[in-house]
């Protein structure tokens, strides 16, 4: 019997249709591992065969990467309140070297779960917390560099691969294979990622899997330049504004788009209560700012921070099953007044908490003075770090000062501290950096921080557009990926002017999802190129709802094309109302290709000089009409 | 007395409210230039004071680019069915080297002038066609190479310049100097604009200024790698949709958001019409694609089009004034081979018309072949070449083949042609190109086409995002735009799916004019800096209706703001509903300031060493709420 409010309950009964609802023309299907519980998901898209008209053949099914979790499997029995199976369970009890711990650590879960006031939002089916067994590291790099491959890594593994060997055959058949070649800046892109690739890339500290052992419920991935470019997303409530059972369906919501990890960035009320229900409900790392949690318990007074208030925070996060931390360590004493010109000085709200502390004290930050005993907090959950660029510039005329990138060489001096206790980290990066601008920030993270994955949050390329950052940023974005960003945190709409609503949500991640897919294809990823050229012979066939289906958001392309050629019919036409009936380039290019294939041409300019005249009357006898009913 | 429809003549009794509304919080104001009638059009944003918790300074107004004619001065009487004042009237005539024709030389305007089933839709208020006189050529290049600065070009060097000389100090004053070094891959962006650097560029052929001298109505412009990069909003009617009035008002909406030309690409039905309506009334430079129409006229049989039905319509609409011709001159016969073995073949419709009719008549192009004359009727009105890409890529797979690049040559050569006779050129661009290869394209175009400008549509990135390719194109024209195309072709979200409505009108427009002025600041634009320092400087002061109207789109701004915190107070609140009252990193930043100015650090580390402990218990004792009411 729980003690949850009914408003709670009601609310948490059920998510929206539209978060549940499986994508169109598509499937979920599982590809098995070396053992039964190795099960990754994919969604399948399937497509029509190739009409007549343009040479009939079959077109094979699309493997897609799919972060959307069980909530998209029809065959899945969602209940919000129960949260999601631990497939990670077993392999983590398998590893003996975890307890189960009697019950939180943290003195503020201690209070919180007795606390009577709170029983109306409280998760009702808490797992009991584990912890590193004393003496032990249960980090995933741990594992790596010991030469283990764990289960996770090779989940990322058949993740990574999109079924490429499988669908290979058919793929070549279908003319899907064809590749550009790209620029990788570095990047080494296999043609085939094995469960030891991942090892061995865990292990050099170029990717991190952020998994805490106290989330067992979430589908393993990984963050690195050599996997494909992924995308975050920040969900929250703030002071202002929404409710637990909102997040949750953000999240989901989030997923369902494409969002890879999701942090958790609230500052309102309930923030342990929300995050518990969003950790247990979600199947991708969720990450945070801890120090947020942190300034609430002292009531927004920076100063009155300290260490010990911070490491139980830390504590309560991590046995709640937190993957990563965002950790403003960088912003040391002496870099403060360097941002004293800019023209907005400090805009990351971990550094001005932290730039605030440190002036208030005068004394160095304790994130920095207590590194090594955060770093043991963090091997004894496997939670990784985000080190947090606290001085990132938050406009065009700051990007890359000497604030910046003395915090950024303080954060490679820390990533050595952190892998030297085996505790995976990735680097946060800007921000707001003209175009010009990007590739230094890309160069020297990969040099000051030992090529530890690379985190940013677009870059915006220009700040005259309020209300469109998600493009402004998406311009950055694709960029700074394709020069090695491991994954992008996404802008909506709504940045700088208010929180995002549900549209901003999904228009934000589609949007990062193309910078980072426009990322996978400059660098040369071996198969990423295969959903672009299905798509593309789609179009040119006028399968539509292939089209529509092979993209990253059915249901918009799907209501676009309605807008004008609302009837059913049209999705069969050989045109669309760009066009209309006689002016389809596409159409008349398939005559062209007839043309020049029964007559035996190619690209050979000798054929086109033999004989053609008399072909040429023959074809204008045909008189073929430009536009066929259907 | 007109014969005008009623449906027609209430249709155009007025634009619409939000059409005509002049952008909040600005003004029209107009340059003087060297003699009287040369007026140039910005709008000028003003600024509120910074607040005294920011110490309190004046902020200048803000002088930006101003595409959108008269329809956003209040003062301005508009009248469609009269059009627009001819305001280079007196400049054309004063040249003394045209004549006004008796009447139109066209045979199809002729037939078309007496027809009495068009009087309905006819425009009232037609001008008399102007030509050279015999043995003339009246375009700005030429005027360029014999020395004359004209009235144009003047107007051109004040518009780009955007005050610059006039607004130094009290932009120095405020801070809004500053600027990041650029990186200009060989564009030359001089510190101030002369009208004989426009006239030198013009000269060169490395700048356009489009103006038909049957086009007097135009503010002109440039289009040019050394000049501000600028944006092309599509629009016209097809045979499924849209009609008059509607396209006028399309017209009039892009130029609001900030189209720097338009192209007319009716294929539907009066064509003609439509095209005067729209000329009348624009005070942009208008693009067509002749053949568009021509194939019209033939009842949409490419095989059945000539050399004459062609040069027929190009006179045709030179003398009704458009001011760029799109014509696929490069589509040779032996390049149509070239693209059988693609996945999505020929997209550019004129492209897929040519190879059509080559094929069918096993000719050469006849827009190839009979070049010269082409060129002979551009330098009689001063209409400019957009060399059309008819052999573009469409599809990531396709991009930077053999095709293409045969294409480019045969453009270059063409240009030296149309170069001899003084006609103004640019070269179109692709398209859909991975960003790894988008560069190669810049670099051949300025190679082959001898640094004629580089006017490109897009290029899309990926293919995988029917419904935001508006983004997946954003993405490649920011950067070719940094590499050195001159012109952006706008991309709206309906791209591959259905025609635009309004919505999607601005949205494509705002979303290239962020491409555009990321290229700009990443050249390292002179000025282009000072419209983000001053929003970012807005924004850090939570002048948020200055942070609104220095956008490119202030009402989408405000409404976004408006929709988490609609109270007229939050306008000037000290917070923003993104992190609430506690959390505001900007507010907290302007303590960090205020007290490292109050100590007198800056940037040197010296000063926090010595005294600075006592000094932290001071800022503590002052305990200073983060939050201030407002």
């Amino acid at each position: 019997m729980t003690a949850l409010s009914k408003e709670l309950r009601e609310a948490t009964a059920r998510l929206s249709v539209e978060a549940r609802r499986p994508l169109p023309g598509s499937r979920k299907v599982y590809i098995g591992g070396s053992q039964d519980d190795v099960q990754v998901p994919m969604r399948e898209v399937r497509q029509a065969d190739t009409p007549a008209v343009f040479n009939a053949m079959p077109n094979p099914p699309i493997a897609i990467y799919d972060t959307s979790g069980p909530y998209t499997d029809p065959q899945a029995d969602i209940d919000l309140q129960q949260g999601l199976a631990g497939i990670r369970e077993n392999w983590i009890t398998g590893r003996n070297d975890t307890e189960l711990l009697d019950g939180a650590t943290a003195q503020f879960t201690q209070d919180r779960n007795v606390a009577d006031q709170i029983a109306a939002v409280r998760f009702p089916n808490r797992r009991t917390p584990r912890r590193a067994q004393d003496g032990k590291c249960v980090t995933q790099m741990h594992y790596a560099r010991r030469g283990i491959v764990t289960p996770e890594m090779e989940y990322v593994a058949l993740r990574e691969n999109l079924r490429r060997e499988e669908m290979r055959q058919s793929y070549e058949q279908a003319g899907l294979l064809r590749r550009q070649r790209g620029q990788s800046f570095g990047a080494v892109l296999p043609e085939l990622i094995t469960p030891e690739f991942v090892r061995d890339e865990v292990s050099r500290g170029r990717a991190i899997i952020p998994a805490n052992i106290n989330h067992p419920e979430i589908e393993p991935m990984a963050i690195g330049r050599n996997f494909l470019v992924k995308v975050n997303a920040n969900i929250g409530n703030s002071a202002v504004t929404s409710s637990i059972a909102e997040e949750v369906e953000k999240m989901v919501w989030s997923i369902r788009w494409g969002a890879d990890t999701v942090m958790d960035l609230s500052t309102g009320k309930n923030i342990h209560e929300t995050r518990e229900w969003i950790l247990r409900n979600s199947p991708v790392p969720i990450g945070t700012v801890p120090i947020y949690q942190a300034l609430e318990k002292v009531s927004g007074r920076a100063e009155d921070l300290t260490w010990e208030i911070f490491r139980d925070t830390l504590i309560e996060q991590a046995e709640q099953g937190v993957d990563y931390f965002t950790i403003h360590a960088g912003v040391r004493l002496a870099y403060v007044p360097l941002t004293a010109k800019r023209i907005t000085g400090i805009v990351s709200r971990g550094g001005s908490i932290m730039a605030k502390w440190c002036l208030a004290h005068h004394e160095e930050s304790f994130l920095y003075t207590h590194f090594h005993e955060i770093c043991e907090i963090m091997r004894a959950y496997d939670v990784s770090f985000s080190l947090g660029d606290g001085l990132r510039p938050g406009s065009i005329a700051d990007a890359n000062d000497e604030a910046q990138f003395a915090e950024l060489r303080t954060l490679g001096e820390l990533t050595r501290i952190a892998w030297d206790q085996d505790v995976q980290v990735m680097i946060e990066g800007p921000g707001h950096v003209p175009m010009q601008l990007i590739k230094e920030n890309m160069d020297r993270e990969l040099a000051e921080c030992y090529e530890a994955p690379f985190y940013t949050l677009g870059p915006l390329t220009t700040d005259i557009a309020p209300g469109y950052d998600h493009i402004t940023s998406a311009i950055g974005a694709a960029q700074i990926g394709w020069y090695g960003t491991a994954m992008l945190c996404y802008v909506t709409p709504k940045e700088h002017l208010g929180l995002p609503d549900r549209d901003d949500v999904r228009e934000g991640i589609v949007t990062y999802k193309i910078a980072a897919h426009a990322a996978d294809l400059a660098k040369g990823h071996p198969v990423s190129q295969v959903r672009d050229n299905a798509l593309s012979k789609a179009r040119f066939e006028f399968r539509w709802e292939d089209q529509f289906n092979l993209g990253l958001d059915p249901d918009k392309a799907r209501e676009f094309h309605d807008a004008t050629l609302p009837k059913q019919a049209h999705k069969v036409a050989h045109f669309c109302s760009m066009c209309g009936p006689h002016f389809c380039s596409m159409k008349i290019t398939q005559e062209v290709r007839d043309f020049a294939r029964e007559h035996q041409l190619s690209d050979e300019h000798k054929a086109l000089e033999e004989g053609m005249k008399e072909k040429a009357r023959e074809f204008r006898e045909k008189g073929a009409d430009i536009y066929q009913e259907v």
